[in-house]
């Protein structure tokens, strides 16, 4: 797959004899390993393609332009650096070598005594490959950037369209899936329409903007309770959204989706319905399911490979018959496991017990001030529970400045109803910054060569 | 140029009687010359590219990560949403048809009766278009990302680079011109050099990163006082730039640069040298001076044109024998001015004085508590000099939140030697991100046809 000449660790370092952990994956699971691995006499290595650890669940607040990429995120190297046995290296990984326990690069491989994978999931397109190009999806500050800019180009074209029908079809914004993300992103999305824009363009009429919600099961946020369900149902209903659960999207096309046998015109499809893992899974020859997940023993390694972890969205792990769902709190809990595991193996203990997930609730918002708890036997929504939501969620945001600035901006949103990054980068401008990065990241690459 | 067809002026409003101007660019220049039209008996229209509005001054902050693209820019059509009279399209201008008074663009043509390009500047590269590819300017939002991105990259290229000799390389920067941008830029990288970096990585000391800034003239910000620059001189020194003045780049390749005869092995040029004016001259068919800027009568007005004005950056005006520097203060002053003659002709007088620029002085910063100021008869630097840079600056930022976060930012950096953006999208993420917003841009031009 690579052709790989030379073995070496880290680049400064004589090769130490403590064992060597490689994290593959800064997300919440492979951070989380890495903070539980800091005390142990080990050396531990992450690397991530990205610099940064994204605070995914906060994802839709870019995409709908109320928080800035810098917001929720924080570079890797910077959360881990007061970790003294750490080193973060931002690379690609190109596949594992598991006879000889290498972890390949484009232009070095690495030994590992143990190995734990957390490179999560990207959009599945449930054998709809060719949906991507016309429903951008929500796993990446790119993908965020992207719909962000899809929405607010959307406003601007039809600004300058004469034509109502066609003013109509271009503010049409169609959400598949209307699991927590899909909920998020339509009340964040309704509130943008609704407060931001009416304010700001002469020819459009926020009324003539349609945001709908499409659920294949037979109501949305199906893993919340159904009291709750209804109340959000109610609560997007009020802020304008269309709510379409019990059918299916079956066709997506440049100018109009099929939900059902229902033909609707539209020019912005967002991809919320579903992920898939990382091809880790090809990397390690693995058994996955049919989201590609790799199926883990119960202390949440591969099969006949001890040392090697899957964890997070990558890992299939059931519990009491059904999978775990992908969510940050399950790959928190498996990141932390994993490095007890390690621990124990160091310390010659065998007997760690298999792991298992604590679930501690669900949360979730509707817009700027409606919040749904599902958390042990409190279920109740509402102003108070998005209070509860926004001190949940600001503090886990890594990186005090980060807490400082978000709560800052929803203040702000909060009571100007207004949404602070709505920049457009434009599309050429881009391309000629992209042309020189490309070239720069070829030489990088050249000069990074050993 | 451009086959047109059709001629519509706003798509939703019968043909009003009263004059239509049309200002092309929303800069400094463009939006003052909208502003003041706010309150005549005319219809404004403004036509940017872009939406938004980048406070250009503070541009050198987004590139070495102190703030994000949201903190300087704000949507054009926000900023002027309380004015009835004034339009705003996100359109690209291909063409202007004099004879006709239309201005052309993708798939239509707009009429005026008064027109002011405002349309600014971009690099320079002194007949070496080549070098562009490895020296990128910083005069728009996505240049800043990629300076960022270029920086941060060469740390992390670094840091995973056991060979000493490249690893010096990649982190050699050279910053070709010495002026307000380059000395700006050169004390904020320091910065992110000594302060930042120093605690995250593991492998990169400090001291091998070097820092040369190029200026051609015999010392670095010519236009200000010769005591000012011996301050700023070893203000930046102290910090580790090495300044070389009195000498020119005369090549930059991908590996090296020659300054004289002296060549010099770095992956990381920034031009700072430079800039010529938009292609608004040919556009006008207007005479240009060599930086492409369009020679105006003293009412800033086209030879044989009177209705046609040229402001800002685009043109070219003389004041005591020497031409008007490209700075804000001017184009302000230049669009306020074309506002008041427009207004004047209204109104039927024809005496309006000739343009004439008040020189209020000048201000820079080198780092983050070091400012230069020449003010009148004010000449001083230090930490007050930076502190009056500092509310210059965020009292002229629009949109008071822009005010506040960017204060905030500022507070943070100086009381904790943080940068709070340093995130670097990765290639292949904003790859795929553009592919489809290229297809997605085509159907939205597509359905904006008329």
């Amino acid at each position: 797959m690579v052709s790989t000449t030379q073995i070496t660790n880290t680049p400064n370092q004589a090769v130490s004899t403590v064992p060597h952990v490689i994290v593959i994956g800064g997300g919440f699971g492979g951070l989380q390993a890495a903070k539980a691995l800091g005390k142990l006499a080990v050396r531990v290595m992450v690397i991530d393609k990205q610099n940064s650890h994204v605070f995914q669940p906060m994802l839709y607040q870019v995409a709908t332009a109320g928080l800035s990429p810098a917001d929720i995120a924080t570079p890797i190297r910077h959360i881990l650096r007061k970790q003294h046995n750490t080193e973060v290296v931002m690379e690609q990984v190109t596949g594992i070598d598991m006879q000889e326990q290498r972890v390949l690069m484009h232009n070095q491989a690495l030994h590992y005594d143990y190995l734990i994978i957390a490179t999560g999931a990207s959009n599945n397109y449930f054998h709809h490959p060719e949906w991507q190009q016309h429903a951008p999806g929500l796993k990446s500050l790119a993908d965020a950037l992207e719909i962000r800019r899809t929405i607010l180009n959307a406003f601007e074209a039809a600004e300058r369209e004469p034509d109502e029908e066609k003013r109509r079809e271009l503010l049409t914004f169609v959400l598949v899936g209307g699991g927590p993300t899909g909920v998020e992103l339509a009340g964040a999305l309704a509130e943008l329409v609704q407060y931001t824009l009416r304010r700001d363009f002469q020819h459009i009429r926020p009324e003539i903007a349609r945001i709908v919600l499409v659920e294949g099961e037979s109501r949305i946020i199906p893993t919340f309770p159904a009291s709750l369900t209804s109340k959000a149902r109610r609560k997007l209903q009020e802020m304008g959204v269309e709510i379409r659960s019990g059918v299916h999207v079956e066709e997506i096309h440049e100018d109009y989706v099929m939900i059902g046998d229902q033909k609707l015109a539209t020019r912005n499809v967002i991809w919320t319905a579903g992920v898939k893992a990382s091809p880790a899974g090809q990397w390690l020859h693995a058994q996955v399911d049919h989201d590609g997940r790799v199926k883990v023993q119960p202390d949440l390694t591969l099969p006949d490979h001890q040392n090697v972890f899957v964890i997070g969205d990558t890992a299939l792990v059931m519990q009491n018959g059904k999978p775990l769902p992908g969510v940050a709190p399950v790959a928190l809990q498996e990141g932390r496991y994993v490095a007890k595991v390690i621990a124990d193996r160091l310390a010659g203990r065998t007997n760690t017990p298999a792991f298992h997930y604590y679930d501690k609730g669900m949360l979730a918002t509707v817009g700027r001030s409606f919040g749904i708890v599902d958390v042990g036997p409190f279920h109740f929504t509402g102003l108070f529970a998005w209070i509860f939501w926004l001190f949940v969620h600001i503090f886990f945001l890594i990186g005090f400045r980060n807490r400082i600035a978000v709560l800052f901006q929803y203040a702000w949103e909060y009571f100007t109803y207004q949404r602070g990054a709505r920049i457009i980068l434009a599309t050429d401008d881009i391309r000629s910054a992209r042309s020189s990065t490309s070239a720069r990241e070829r030489r990088r690459h050249k000069a990074g060569t050993r």
